[in-house]
């Protein structure tokens, strides 16, 4: 089969690659009904990440079970399922207390931009609907396997409850789905860093009722303007940068918490300083896999339609053209049909 | 009067200093029953704060109103009051939140080792006893100004809730108390580590189940094996420098909680590596003027004894003698009286 391989930065290439099999009696494999480029695969194209060989990509992922290995019991070939990016074994202790991102038995998913993907830790991982899936409901399907399922956690890291002020930094599609998630958590006002028009639109679509073009000092300024002098309640960091994240810390009330879900690169605190300024600090990679049957319920239901964050469609074999788009920001998320 | 003055590192002097008065309407001045020394004092005694003037000490305070400013209605002269070190106006936004600590009109207070103290603020920082209480809880109750209010908070901060399993990073009063706080909600398990065994004695009887020896690595591993592998719910992290939060972010669970409170000396956290670990943080200067009432109450009933920290007790004039004993571990923490 053919499938998106990383060879060096901005060089992505759709070529051959093995096909998946099963090979721990607790994988599946499954054939991908959609896949996407995600903000964070935008870090080793960027170059931010280094890349010592050839990297098959793509972690985020829905589609039909095509076959088990002899230990899966939950999950039956001919489902339709959706996974996260770390395979977990939703048994261990971390499982258990909700936070299967650090599973201790985890495996990042890697190669879902391609026809067949092989997810380890079947049983614990894959979520299954009841009956195969209307196809247009697929893109916000596979949107709770990564992308909507971070900008939850989000949300729920910075502990967003109903009537809250939250300030969201980021207007990636983690960003835009930060914003919906804080909506479905009942915050009153949210308010969306952004400059760009297609993605403010977007913004207020999915619940935005204010929008901060400045950034840094003057954005810091105008969150404490909007907020009288006193801070966002919860302000969700998408992005990862040190920018990104002081400007978070410094638009949070005390008391209020920043829940950081964008990949740090180059971040670092000074403890005296968070000390003084009273924020709370949660993030991490999203335990996706705790909130699947909840995101999955609320598609299904049409409650939410995260799949919006999609403006361009491409088939799998453009993959490389899908990359380009989002790096140059004429797209803000790629939906890849194999 | 005489009151304590720090000159420079380890040179703290009992001499004349002007007896406080009322310099704003909303001031009060009291009559200390009983002061005493605080870890933090320690910073700049051991040389880690720079010392630029000859600097009145002390900020942990109880005693009895003297007199207030012609703005002041809460509080009457007579009455038995209470303080935190930072003075607040107890109805601003941040106060109203339950953040005293960062009111926007907040002020620190200091001078409180000598026979009277300006209490700026004073409706909104003090909090009165019913009446004038037995002279045996005095000790207690000047806990709850500081040294008890900040393990409680470190508690708080952490979120032990009943049930947990708790670590204590840090020996000291703050420590200590933090074990006793841990108790008062609940948790089941609580760590102390320490090497100490005065200090070991007084932590099992505030509440500790185990006592760790070890520091850094072993430390952590002690922790680990202890807890099956899994970490810690909640650490408290009651020191302030690199490696006893580097200890304490490392004991914590994957969704678990560091409460800290020592104020950060030289700590730099790397965003990404905490974003990993998926440790929640959240700490700073305890706001104490919430916990009153609460923690009032449970000394005045007996429920409490944190006045056991105090394991010498001397006359203000020998001040001197108080930070060097704290100094060199040989008192856990100094009362002093006026």
């Amino acid at each position: 089969m053919k499938g998106a391989v990383i060879h060096a930065a901005r060089d992505v290439r759709f070529e051959d690659v093995p096909s998946p099999k099963i090979e721990k009696p607790t994988d599946a494999v499954i054939r991908i009904a959609a896949a996407c480029v995600c903000g964070s695969d935008l870090w080793p194209y960027r170059g931010a990440n280094p890349i010592t060989q050839p990297t098959p990509m793509g972690h985020e992922y829905c589609g039909v079970v095509e076959e088990v290995g002899k230990d899966v019991t939950r999950v039956k070939k001919g489902q339709f399922v959706i996974g996260s990016f770390f395979a977990s074994d939703d048994s261990c202790p971390h499982c258990r207390a909700g936070y299967h991102s650090s599973c201790q038995h985890r495996e990042l998913v890697a190669g879902a931009q391609a026809p067949f993907l092989r997810v380890p830790l079947a049983d614990g991982t894959l979520v299954a609907t009841r009956e195969a899936p209307p196809a247009d409901l697929v893109p916000s399907l596979l949107t709770a396997s990564d992308v909507l399922g971070t900008g939850w956690f989000a949300a729920e890291a910075a502990n967003v409850k109903p009537g809250m002020t939250v300030v969201v930094v980021g207007d990636g599609a983690v960003g835009l789905l930060a914003v919906l998630s804080a909506r479905q958590k009942g915050a009153e006002r949210i308010i969306a860093m952004s400059r760009h028009p297609a993605r403010q639109k977007l913004a207020r679509e999915f619940g935005a009722t204010d929008i901060v073009t400045e950034r840094g000092d003057e954005g810091v300024a105008r969150i404490k303007e909007l907020t009288k002098g006193v801070g966002a309640d919860a302000v969700l960091e998408c992005v990862g940068t040190q920018e990104s994240m002081q400007q978070a810390i410094r638009s949070t009330r005390p008391g209020g918490t920043v829940g950081y879900v964008g990949v740090p690169h180059g971040v670092s605190l000074d403890g005296q300083a968070l000390f003084f300024v009273h924020v709370r600090l949660f993030g991490g990679p999203a335990p996706v896999r705790r909130y699947l049957p909840e995101l999955i319920g609320l598609v299904l239901a049409g409650k939410i339609n995260p799949g919006k964050v999609f403006d361009l469609t491409l088939p799998l074999a453009e993959v490389a053209e899908g990359y380009r788009a989002m790096d140059e920001r004429r797209a803000i998320k790629t939906l890849l049909r194999p």
